[in-house]
């Protein structure tokens, strides 16, 4: 966890703009602007649609990386958005991953992955890369994450793979321990028979995991989702894992506030990066300078100036609450 | 689930094949015999390796698919295999789905996935497809799924975009309960405060979320993932999910028999399908007929036949055990 660690102190900074794009989240026009293109490039009608947003929301990624890549020290693309609208979609993912490791972003893959432990050392192909049999070649990495998200649910056989990736080739993983949803409470805040909830069960198993890869500032390499949609649980998990630093979802759009996340924080104002999604690269949609006849570039612009303040805005709201 | 039924019946064979391809399984010179065509197609040397795998993964798959198609009534490509590999894996990945469909075989998409309301929306496009808005056009299809696994732990609000998704396209989701790997105990055997184990719980979770979609067979759309190892709990879960349609890994190479999973069917032996996976697709290697000098032609007649084989003897297990 150390590289993302320096990466906010290098940024004075505890956010990571997440990259979920939409069809609804991209201006149409931008979306437009690319038909003559695809329609020229697609064999079958049918894949234009998709097609035209694939490489619409990597246009517009870049836009946003663009825009925010001196303010965040991370981006956190949530693969379901581009899985949405097929295979291209997953290319597009990778290419935003690699263009924003490009600019010098600390890459968080919000996959959500998690299998048995056979399957789960396929998975953590995302962190390792695929092995290059011609000697002195390092991994091929398809991936260009340098962190993914995994869910508990299997136990330890399906995370060892990823710790063990993660050790490897110097990256992270963050396992889902309270989410930031309404229905998480339905299994997460079940009592067990022997004293806590599941979701503090699970928090101290993702303790244990990283209790062999602590770096140079106190965490492992095995972090924690814990939603901003629940501060006291959140306060009281920061006690709880010392260890391990977290990434804190559901800011702004959700309901989260810099106050209310201030306690997953530790004393140095460390141990947490907080993610925005729609608050930032949907900034554009609230600024009310959005025209339906603005041409893609204008459309682009607005969306790159909006979300740039939307970063600083966020970043200036937990800096007076974080940095204490 | 009545078209998954269905061709079970039709096929009276209730087994899945899971085609989880890994640079292990696939005979070394159908992967060497793609050497030429992918080195003339990828621009970036440190491709060539994935590249490869993938164009032999699908090879290997449709010389599978073409070899059980007659046998079994489904199969379960596992997307963390192809995922291992990068974005050209998960294209060999649709194309697999593609292909078995063509090949009139269900296919069920083994991709465990999960997320908060939003993004599970997202994710709830592998079965609805991309909406075309040229008018008369039905969604654009990318994935090619007629089922997909699904992740319980964020609870309904990450689980009524699928159930919405299956109900509208006439498709399935199967929701882990108890999976088949040996920490699954870890978190999925904790004793709840008010009685029973969290998989218990999950399980009633799943026979409601399937409530409002039980077909003419009765069964729902939302079927459960129950491991094969452990076939006291998977008899006492038919008990208590009587309308869940359950998929059974872990049959075979993880320990599974058939008279283990005989108590996961019903009374008229519906209500199940197994899974196995290295079973079939790695049956070549238990031959003794392979040889290193084979042709890649030869490599992959061997897994076809050893593969037909294999499928039909735990038809025939399953046959014996199951339909009593």
């Amino acid at each position: 966890m150390d590289r993302l660690i320096e990466a906010i102190e290098n940024a004075q900074n505890p956010s990571v703009v997440g990259l979920d794009p939409t069809p609804a989240l991209v201006p149409p026009q931008v979306v437009a602007s690319f038909a003559d293109e695809v329609r020229d490039s697609v064999e079958d009608p049918a894949e234009i649609p998709a097609a035209q947003l694939a490489v619409a929301y990597f246009e517009f990624n870049r836009t946003i990386i663009d825009a925010v890549a001196d303010i965040v020290p991370a981006v956190k693309p949530q693969i379901a958005m581009y899985e949405a609208i097929g295979p291209a979609g997953v290319d597009v993912y990778t290419m935003t991953c690699e263009y924003a490791q490009q600019q010098g972003l600390y890459v968080l893959g919000d996959i959500k992955r998690g299998d048995i432990g056979s399957t789960a050392a396929a998975y953590a192909g995302h962190l390792s890369g695929v092995a290059n049999a011609d000697s002195g070649n390092e991994p091929f990495d398809p991936w260009h994450e340098d962190a993914v998200t995994v869910n508990p649910y299997l136990g330890t056989d399906g995370i060892t793979p990823f710790t063990d990736a993660a050790a490897a080739a110097d990256k992270d993983i963050f396992v889902l321990v309270r989410t930031s949803n309404p229905s998480s409470k339905e299994l997460q805040e079940l009592d067990l028979a022997d004293g806590g909830k599941l979701y503090e069960r699970v928090a101290d198993l993702v303790e244990g995991w990283g209790s062999g890869s602590i770096g140079r500032h106190g965490y492992s390499r095995v972090g924690a989702v814990v939603g901003a949609t629940h501060p006291e649980e959140g306060a009281a998990l920061r006690e709880r894992m010392p260890h391990t630093f977290f990434l804190v979802p559901g800011y702004g759009a959700q309901g989260g506030t810099a106050a209310g996340v201030a306690g997953m924080f530790d004393a140095d104002g460390s141990g947490a990066i907080v993610n925005s999604s729609r608050g930032i690269i949907g900034a554009w949609k609230k600024t009310g300078e959005y025209r339906d006849d603005m041409s893609a570039n204008e459309a682009l612009a607005l969306a790159a100036s909006a979300a740039r303040k939307a970063a600083q805005d966020m970043r200036d709201d937990l800096r007076v609450n974080v940095y204490r």
